[in-house]
């Protein structure tokens, strides 16, 4: 099955991490380097990754550390790691940093313990893990597909790395014709660079409206369900992603829409209430590819991300690890 | 009380129209001139002005028409007049233009059955009309001004072309302290540009979220009522305005917070199935400034309007010509 550079946008080769800018999409397919773990937090408080790509660069900076560290003393490697995990996990507030860095920090630990070598031990670890994720991930989609029936328009919002292109080609192998309808997503416009370039280069029709025309294509019938991805999953199932979400799931429970949303593996939040919200920089609304577009003194605020309760929810398409 | 130049962005000096251009905002306080309809129409074509700015466009426009054509035979005035009508009534599909010149179509009729001059008497007819319009706008603004309270925290949506901000100055005249909301209104960023421009100049509490805020900010009370305005209302109610403004009702009735529209004159649709929607060109949606944003080949759905239904509207402050 043919993957979105977004399934899997972050590789680590030799001593560098490659990762995909999903800023110059969809102009360009460029990836970053990152030698070192500051320049890879960088890739991530500068956005130039999201979502899942967060997931790789937390496993990959880890591998890249490992490696760099591997001849020092047992508990020199277990200090360095603990200071990549704190830095990752300060990176940005709302992504369950801590959920990952912490799962890595454990195979070390265990490795030390034991009296293993850290750096091997916890590398084969990393490595199967993400073999389980990409093959869990396949498994996630074709969850989704099938609940997906021929004739069916699909409302999607920002972007869920490569799961619903992914979704898309199953519903084709079944010879399920579909159509989708993406929000732009304002303001990184994710919907209109990501998900829209990822869907048509893969040959899935794939139409761009704007954020305030959800409850017109809804009304209108342009659409019968709701698909979008998740940054964070509660215990209880409320879910926090890109802002807008919550609103297009209230339009949905008014219209009578399922709501599916690709859930990952529920973090230590026990619900919404313990998900902190992210508060990016009001310039990154205020300002379009650095040209101001408000008036000059003008206030903004621009929260990244909300959250939607579980009882919006139809159905979590969930992440079995 | 000190105006917005929204509040009246179109004026007639000798044979020239100005319009304001409300793209070229905030970055420039800028009029353009029309000399002729062709020129008048294109501003409205591209959006040069737009919502209020329409109205006083077509009798702008009359006035011209009727200034210029004031030595033909009486019948020859006519039927330019008319001419003009029929194509200042496709400019744009949702505005309600034939219900202004019809007005103005049946003063220069009224004048010619009786034998008077059709210039002076029209004229006439457009200037008291035009005179009792501002001051009907005051009214109107002052009437939702007695629906604020102290402390009162406002969502709007788009631009109510000078109304808001007016509102907001008899708060003040009484004492009464609110802060403004604005979503930045996507594609044409009417909020941003506008709203949060005419608002801060006069010295308002005013904050621009993005569009998938909304639910966001209600649900956590930083807002506790929406004001909006409308291009076209139905005989039942029902209003066409800015894409964007039902899925706000509709958010606003889930919160429970009043919805409140500036209301234009009833149009001759009888309800929303009566009124057309514009589909703007996608390119509007899909480039910013000249510069594509999305996909090369991806397609656009934009729908420049929506409706709300009557019943999501808690009171229409009505401008009573």
């Amino acid at each position: 099955m043919r993957e979105s550079p977004l399934f899997w946008p972050i590789k680590l080769r030799g001593n560098v991490i490659y990762c995909l800018d999903e800023t110059a999409l969809p102009q360009k397919l460029l990836y970053r380097k990152a030698k070192n773990l500051s320049q890879a937090v960088g890739l991530i408080k500068t956005m130039k990754t999201r979502a899942f790509g967060q997931v790789l660069m937390v496993y990959n900076i880890f591998l890249l550390i490992l490696k760099k560290n591997r001849y020092l003393k047992p508990q020199r490697q277990i200090e360095n790691l603990k200071k990549a995990a704190l830095k990752i996990n300060k990176s940005r507030p709302t992504f369950p940093f801590p959920f990952f860095t912490q799962m890595i920090l454990s195979w070390a630990n265990q490795a030390k313990e034991a009296e293993k070598d850290i750096f091997a031990f916890t590398e084969n670890r990393i490595k199967k893990f993400l073999i389980n994720l990409r093959e869990k991930r396949l498994d996630q989609a074709e969850k989704l597909s099938r609940l997906i029936k021929d004739g069916d328009s699909i409302l999607t919002h920002c972007n869920v790395s490569g799961s619903l292109v992914l979704a898309a080609e199953f519903c084709r192998k079944k010879n399920k014709k579909i159509k989708i309808f993406v929000t732009e997503t304002r303001p990184y416009l994710q919907g209109s660079r990501l998900t829209a370039w990822e869907l048509q280069r893969s040959g899935f029709n794939v139409t761009i409206i704007p954020d305030n025309a959800v409850a017109l294509v809804m009304s209108g019938k342009l659409v019968n369900l709701v698909v979008v991805g998740a940054d964070q999953m509660a215990q209880n199932g409320d879910i926090a992603n890109k802002i807008g979400t919550y609103q297009i799931a209230l339009l949905a429970r008014h219209f009578k829409l399922p709501f599916y949303v690709f859930a990952p593996p529920p973090s230590k939040a026990k619900t919404k209430d313990d998900i902190k919200i992210e508060i990016r920089p009001e310039k990154e609304l205020l300002e379009f590819e650095g040209k101001r577009i408000a008036p000059q003194k003008a206030k903004g605020f621009y929260p990244a991300f909300d959250i939607t309760p579980h009882n919006l929810i139809t159905k979590h398409i969930t992440l079995d690890l």
